[in-house]
């Protein structure tokens, strides 16, 4: 069947991994279409993984399985698992990697369609089970044959207690701020905080009316566009992803700040 | 239908920007197979992208559909662009990365098939576009259109005014020497030109007679192969894709030289 | 037709030589489907290409067809190669970088199916060979061919002397001593060691009566899995491709230890 696979872990591109990965796919489903989202997420970084997951994650089709693999506790108890929601599958270890993509296990709407499953049947993973390398060994082959139809089902059991990473989102503060973090710096230098859209418009409808601070650094207004400072100023804006960025115009805002993930940053109305 | 969609760009391999770009183009068209050429360009250097795109994209089948973005005018007024010229298909912002691509639209010939469209439809957009990344909003889907057979016109006004980079050639100087720049260090650390093969030829019939200067460093003839130095010694060559290349046998030239993009390099006649 | 093939390299994803090799050969057989291995191996590395090609070449499906380029010698006498094992093929620079997939042409047993070519056969190159990049213009096309079923004696001449690396392998050492050395760290600082699986148990039945030392540094017992140590500590274990690894968990070994690829490592069996 011709279905499409996403590949997100922090694997890197040197070692041969991924290509692993994709061997053991392609033995069990020669028509599966791999797609990378990123190898690169910060080695163990669970809440970084789940961040770049969840903005990418979205503008694939229906039927896509998404496997999303930063695994420090691969070879101990922590469970593997996959999961639907809706018409999108997601096969990860349960660590928490896929708290923005699934929701809550206490929260969710009856009529959200999900269902999450521990894998632990090893008649869909590979003969020979790593204490090292799940990701070849348990999670692609079952990616492989969820693209060949098998239902969730019967690939594990169903569990409601899943993990989930502790809130950490931003914050309305009492002194009428909102208190933020970066979550990733990008390869141009752009800092992506938590910050997102709607909690920015509930709290400032007229954008121009805030400082952001970061490192010290004061930076007013939210613009619209790269476009609208000169190169190399500063600037924030919503960005494609709908948070909060700060970035420098033709140049590297995060060398500029200093800035680095986990890096407060704070949203002040002006008077 | 099964057309290949290649991507060059500027966004790197960590950020999953180039995931949500295959998974934009796989809603629209499943069958399309996606090739990158690289997303390492240097931030926001056009002129790099224009010159290693255009020694790549010569590589793939007619009717291939090419995606070029470096775009540091993303959000402003730059339009983005589609061209056809014969049978191959490209699509970028309108800021000269396809300079080496399509024809200066003031010297084009009458029998070259060459037409470009402002991308002005946006019913063949993203529903929703951001100012930060019209790589995902506008050029994928634009590209996977153009994958499943809708023509150019649709997509876009005709246009006949496109940007091309500012003419920076390798030229014949007075002293009847060829001074050209360095354009790129690949990994390997090799130095390659802007000098191609005919211009070398036109000026030096007999390669053993000139001497290349780079960095204060001068190299004599030019070799056919790494192989016919010593280990460790520099040579100039023309390299695989037809310019003036300075390398060294199983070491890096750029290190040994501190050479990088952007040098002059000066090839004179010897006696 | 659609059959796998893979590239293992040095020539890195920045440059678009990868991208060039990939439209050669979907120029030749369109329904290709092209998996990256790794292009980071160390730049003409031949034995790290060798071993980190084995590791993974083994996961992917009969009739696959891995082209092998680390190729210090493009452009000399070197000759290119194709070879079938069984129901596997490859394509690569006859240097040795396929010593641990192809049988020592003086060792391989007669029920073996072992069968190597010289590709010597022009018309299943690219039309213009260039003199620094084979992979391009020799070893894409002759593995697009292959995947359309063009025979391997139809490629070049039978050869029975191709190159192999000088075995190097860990060694038993009189006062009862493993001796091996480092061959890879990978991307998470796991120190990767050619003493395999079958050598330690023959060895050390008992795995946790052994010390392992690097460096300087003595560590005791073959653990399971990285969870048995506590965050931080080191430990050795066996890795996912059987080999003697030692890591840290959740850490950087390599950078704990200074070590690196060529590095002694010596293992002791205690009292």
């Amino acid at each position: 069947m011709k279905l499409i696979i996403t590949l997100t872990t922090d694997f890197g591109l040197s070692d041969g991994f991924i290509g692993m990965m994709k061997g053991v796919i392609l033995n069990i489903n020669p028509d599966a279409t791999i797609i990378d989202i990123t190898h690169d997420i910060a080695p163990q970084n669970i809440e970084q993984g789940a961040f770049l997951f969840a903005n990418a994650y979205r503008y694939f089709p229906a039927n896509t399985i998404h496997v999303v693999i930063v695994d420090p506790g691969v070879g101990s108890a922590r469970r593997p698992i996959a999961a639907q929601v809706g018409e999108t599958f997601f096969v990860a270890p349960d660590n928490g990697v896929l708290s923005l993509a699934i929701p809550d296990p206490k929260s969710q709407t009856p009529n959200l369609n999900v269902r999450v499953v521990h894998l632990n049947k090893p008649e869909y993973w590979n003969p020979k089970i790593s204490t090292t390398f799940h990701g070849r060994d348990i999670f692609a082959p079952v990616a492989a044959h969820l693209s060949l139809g098998v239902p969730l089902e019967a690939l594990g059991e169903p569990i409601t207690d899943w993990v989930r990473l502790p809130a950490r989102g931003a914050a309305r503060r009492a002194d009428n701020a909102i208190v933020g973090r970066v979550m990733h710096v990008d390869r141009f230098g752009n800092v992506i905080t938590n910050i997102d859209e709607a909690m920015l418009a509930a709290f400032a409808p007229r954008r121009a009316r805030v400082a952001v601070t970061i490192r010290g650094t004061a930076i007013t207004g939210i613009h619209a566009t790269y476009a609208m400072v000169a190169p190399g100023e500063l600037l924030a804006l919503i960005n494609s992803s709908g948070h909060l960025e700060i970035a420098a115009r033709e140049a590297n805002a995060a060398q500029l700040l200093g800035a680095r993930a986990g890096d407060e940053i704070v949203v002040h109305a002006l008077a």
